[in-house]
């Protein structure tokens, strides 16, 4: 089965391998080495010089943490569709003061509303979604930090698991606090661990906040690579260090991070000309996702045949999300995926549903 | 290297290629009938009728799930070792109201002691160790739980970590409400996951609690399972799951249970009389783990050397656990140690120390 799923993603053969490694102790100096040589190869993916925290969880487990560890007066959640309300959903169930600003599928979070929001001086952590992986809106994380450094207490949190690895996020230049992303999306490897960049403003934020609890304390994470020596609060996941150091080094070393990011852009254009020709990309222009495309079901297409029917070929696709189902449905290209495989896919499609090419 | 430390064990080559597998969706139907398969085989080991749920953590995640969820007037963490002052240390840091019955390093917690605490009727939840991995005392946790079945609204949570899967513990008969585990230890596979058994109660319970968070809600988990037709609320390390589900099938029906719990207990027996020969075991008689045994140092070695020997050796042992450090040392016989392994290892130290056979 090929998958075209907003994650999780097809892993290469030789990454997978590395899930298999033997295993070592979580306590000796291999695994300081391993999770060091991890930190550093993520700084230069982040475009940071912030801290890189590891966490055996999904992205998920990390959103939370930042929201729940660092909200002092109250957080801003910008949201643009399941992911973002998400967050919101992870604020409210800590007790966390909150308030979600939501807009129609397909519209962006427009630094101007962000500047507004804040202008109220009512919060001090903001979270917004770099990629959507439910509408396919990509949100401009650079601007939106422009806005907010003019808000010196405020925390910036973005949530860039469906897009880090695979789009240029210039973390430090964005201002990005805590940053957050997962191994199974274009990093190209499994499910199981997430990852954030944190900087030292909001670490101290963190050290102000009660209750923050123990295994998502961004405070205790950041304790144990500063002072132990890159080392993880419990027993991390082994396996996925193994293969994600293993990724990194293709990532920088083989493709290089210019033609992966090319790649990506490549591989969207691709299947936005396509949906553009049969049917409409559900996010606004300018803020099309180079990841997955949302594609409006303008035809009134039977999605879950569709998807069925691929699916026998063996290619997966991905139903709309939520709310969504059915009104849309979702081409993910993402992490190894080729342009190869991405004209495969639409040709098949265009047969299936009588396209002519 | 051979790894005679509690955890991560060394996972058998063929248990690890199933970390390799290639991945699918996590909200598929295959997905469905793994996480159903490994819960079936999960209540064998288990020896219950509650649900199971995973949790791609460590094990410390659905611990500090348990306290934080069940609590409602107080818990009572009895303590007899690093992990049980660990479970005090996640009820407080997320504003739980806790007290730790902590005892010496050696020492059970016995189930009069628990009888008293309860019997002030300031708790509603008690948390016990079952195998503590830092003192290597094992706790009756069925007499503790008899005691328990006195006090209806108490939330019984054991933390099987370190033995689940190496020595039998029947869930449903001991009438543990929350019982925890975690895939590094005698289940034999990698770190990443962890797992626990839910009673009805204690989703009762939970469901009236607030502020439960969501990554570690073991109402969200449950309702996945039950409602989700065994999904999980995020995207789970499928990799873990794919494992996972086949060490259950070799466990099950290869080794047998009754065969495995009885090869733990062959190791133990072996490590422990070679413990009273040379040295001490720390732990009380009647009281001492089946899966770890930790050393009194009586005769004062240079525990560091000894580690390091062995290492060089390609044999990893524990040296103390955080005060227990030089006063003691840990040999773990859990997962798939065998006999011969047990006895390499202890002729070897022999030798170093220059013991006679």
């Amino acid at each position: 089965m090929k998958l075209f799923i907003p994650g999780p993603v097809d892993v290469a053969e030789d990454v997978l391998q590395k899930m298999a490694t033997p295993m070592i102790s979580h306590r000796g100096k291999d695994v300081t080495k391993l999770q060091k040589s991890i930190s550093e190869k993520l700084q230069k993916v982040f475009f940071t010089q912030n801290t890189i925290l590891l966490s055996t969880s999904s992205g998920s487990g990390l959103m939370e943490a930042a929201v729940r560890c660092c909200t002092s007066k109250g957080a801003a959640v910008f949201s643009v569709g399941a992911f973002g309300d998400r967050w919101g959903k992870m604020a409210k169930s800590n007790g966390v003061p909150v308030d979600v600003f939501k807009v129609e599928p397909g519209i962006p979070t427009l630094p101007e509303n962000v500047d507004k929001v804040l202008a109220t001086g009512k919060y001090d952590l903001v979270t917004v979604t770099h990629n959507e992986t439910s509408t396919g809106v990509m949100n401009p994380v650079r601007e939106i930090g422009d806005v907010i450094k003019k808000y010196p207490d405020v925390i910036y949190c973005v949530d860039t698991v469906s897009s880090m690895g695979g789009i240029k996020i210039g973390v430090d230049e964005c201002g990005i606090d805590i940053c957050v992303t997962s191994t199974q999306k274009c990093l190209g490897l499994p499910p199981g661990l997430s990852i954030c960049s944190i900087s030292e403003k909001a670490v101290e934020r963190a050290k102000t906040i009660k209750n923050r609890g123990l295994y998502f304390d961004l405070v205790e994470l950041y304790t144990f690579v500063k002072e132990k020596d890159f080392q993880y609060p419990s027993t991390p996941s082994l396996p996925h260090m193994f293969a994600l150091d293993y990724q990194l080094t293709k990532i920088l070393e083989i493709e290089g991070l210019e033609n992966r990011f090319k790649r990506h852009e490549q591989l969207a254009i691709r299947v936005r000309e396509w949906a553009d020709t049969y049917f409409k990309v559900l996010a606004k222009e300018g803020y099309q996702s180079l990841t997955v495309t949302t594609i409006e079901n303008t035809r009134g297409i039977d999605v879950g045949t569709l998807v069925k029917s691929l699916e026998a070929d063996g290619f997966l696709i991905g139903n709309g999300y939520g709310d969504l189902k059915d009104k849309t449905f979702r081409i993910a290209h993402m992490a190894e995926r080729t342009i190869d495989e991405i004209d495969d896919l639409l040709t098949r499609i265009n047969k299936k549903l009588g396209f002519k090419l």
